[in-house]
């Protein structure tokens, strides 16, 4: 009933099943816009870019939002808090009344899962996934993978850990399938009941002693309110079991990184005195953000 | 005591009083802005536009931030939910201040009926009305009037049915004074409770079977929470005896159209199946609301 | 740990230790920006501007962003409501962030004092102070100076009566130290629980019938809600004790003017028909202030 216009290159609703090839193409257009001698480009002017935010992200937004303007895009924002869709309207019918007024990309974060997949054969422009539940965010994921390409000038043969709440994780999941396809190894790190058990397969599950020793060591945002019946009791308590403290730090490889897809709570997964660290990428990630999403745009509106 | 700054001709609070010479003008020039051949052009740059949605309305906000940022006008944006009004600052307060601060146009989406009359001669700018209460949207009935045109060739003789919350609606009551200045004739058709008596004067009320043989069978958004004492006891009922079935639709007249305001109920005014059904406007009206709010725009400040 | 990149000539955290010779050259800025030729100027196109509203308040931020569009510089809003902060993400973090994705000047209003001290010089772009808590808004109390220096065409010498609740008055506070700065005489008058002991060394407080006798009476807004235990019981009271009636206006030097910096509670601290008198500049403090901020954001980023 619906014809498919948006070609898969356009839309990126996860990194699950994008090639090394794709991956490659939009890690090197990144490092094409971070070192673009101008702020601004008029390159792609006239274009309208909707972000879409059914769930509230002041970080994920404005990265995406300097990322449109440094290209000179028209920006249209919302974010379901002044929504229609509380009048009870469908994500697909808002999202179908943005493109008849002539969006020509939009940016989106959503609570449920499977929403995107099922939408973006019924839309005629290019959907990226700005987040959706603990599926994907593979916006975060490729400036990931940009910082440690940066940093490491390769991707393939490093050996990434990911430590804490992996089952929440859309962050774990777009990395975990980004770095497969670029030829990393990833192992995850995570008390009992914040495992993910289908993804055991594809990364094995380390205890922190060993997590540490990566080349990579990715400390994930805890949120222990979600977990309120596990073994970890207090902020204190996983902190000494699972967060990256001073004294871990001096265990960890001397070339390796340390990176974390922030909002950090501070002292919990990891110690104050790290996140502006020299090891840390934790700022780095935070600008590699908006080339990789220059990027992004730019694949999706060309 | 205030001097009346703007022509009449500038302002946009209703159709009740335009003229067919003034609504012609506007379909003509939204017309030629429909088939500009660039999404934007820089006529009007260097002019201040203000959306004060003193009511959230994502779809409107958006439809007339496209629409400014098209004639590449500068955008403020607020919806109450954040504003000073919360202070208790009087809406005249508002829309003076930010005139003092110097926009050019200000778009007013208000719940209260009367404010933006009293307002206009106070004010030395033009007041474009996106909504007030039940009274009218004006732009609204200019996008429902010329997808009309667009489709028919002409308005002077069709027969347009408005079918659903009458009493409530302000798409109604702009749709039916602008299409009376066209020359069109209008039916209502709504159960008992969800009447206007005084607009019966106007456009008779019809029975459904009466209502849906007309040119035009435009549905209305029905908000059965505002009717707990009618008549109607749910959706279900709704449905089988005012909303737009499958079996209805099989007895429109073969060159009819259906139109809705959106964003739509689904199966409740109107069936899932007939929303993007070939007879169906709606996502064309929503296409249409862009370049007749260029044109509101555009006369707002020429 | 941090260095110092931003000197403190880009900062605008208050007036308080800013010199006349820093203040002359903002008014003087502000004065050829009101009288710039075009509403816009791509003067500083391609520099960022985020405007973080840690506290609600549409009329400075569209001041700000009215000033920042007519300077042509991209513009990213946020406010606390729908911003990370709610996750628990310091202060701290989210202004490193926003810096980190390269805007280039941060506008801030936040209600706790101190954090705007603490954060500048571990920042490296420019920050304004959009209001803090009680302590300074020196972009009101530029834009009230600026007014007076338009009327009466210089500052030294002139008599500023203050009146109302200086004890939880920022503005009052940043209009002391800017006046005495550019060598006026400045008089507080409020209600005993609404007084600032600490301020009295630098203004006295005296009454209300000596505090009219100024060359300025400016009033300020009063929330009586925030004083439930004081003399003043009811709006009508604070009126008749310390508001500006019509009778009182009588009072008034033939050449005094009256200003205030909104929004104005009608009838209580003001007459209603005394907002847009003849001596009145309640509107034009508004319209003054975004040549003000563009002085302002002009001076952060060049």
């Amino acid at each position: 009933m619906h014809q498919l216009k948006v070609g898969l290159d356009k839309h990126l609703l996860g990194l699950k099943g994008l090639s090394k090839t794709e991956i490659l193409g939009i890690l090197n257009r990144a490092s094409y816009w971070e070192n673009y001698p101008t702020k601004v480009t008029n390159y792609l002017s006239g274009h309208f870019v909707a972000n879409m935010f059914f769930e509230n992200s002041t970080r994920t937004r404005f990265s995406f939002e300097m990322a449109e303007k440094r290209l000179s895009t028209e920006v249209l924002n919302f974010s379901a808090a002044v929504s229609s869709v509380q009048k009870g309207e469908s994500i697909y019918d808002t999202v179908k009344t943005l493109e008849s007024m002539g969006i020509d990309a939009g940016v989106i974060r959503i609570k449920p899962i499977g929403v995107l997949q099922e939408l973006a054969p019924k839309i005629k422009i290019p959907l990226i996934n700005a987040g959706d539940g603990n599926n994907e965010h593979p916006t975060q994921a490729l400036l990931d993978i940009y910082t440690m390409r940066k940093h490491f000038g390769y991707i393939e043969g490093l050996h990434v850990s990911i430590i804490g709440d992996i089952l929440h994780s859309r962050v774990a999941r777009s990395n975990l399938w980004g770095l497969l396809a670029m030829g990393a190894k990833v192992s995850f790190c995570a008390p009992r009941n914040m495992q993910a058990p289908e993804l055991a397969e594809f990364a094995p599950y380390v205890s922190i002693e060993e997590a540490i020793k990566a080349d990579v060591v990715m400390m994930l945002r805890v949120q222990l309110e979600r977990h309120d019946q596990g073994m970890i009791k207090s902020a204190e308590q996983y902190r000494e079991l699972f967060g990256l403290t001073e004294k871990r730090e001096r265990n960890l490889k001397d070339h390796a990184i340390i990176m974390h897809p922030a909002p950090v709570n501070r002292n919990v997964e990891i110690d104050d005195s790290l996140i502006e660290h020299p090891r840390s990428k934790i700022f780095s990630q935070i600008s590699n953000g908006v080339p990789i999403r220059m990027a992004v745009i730019e694949r999706a509106l060309t």
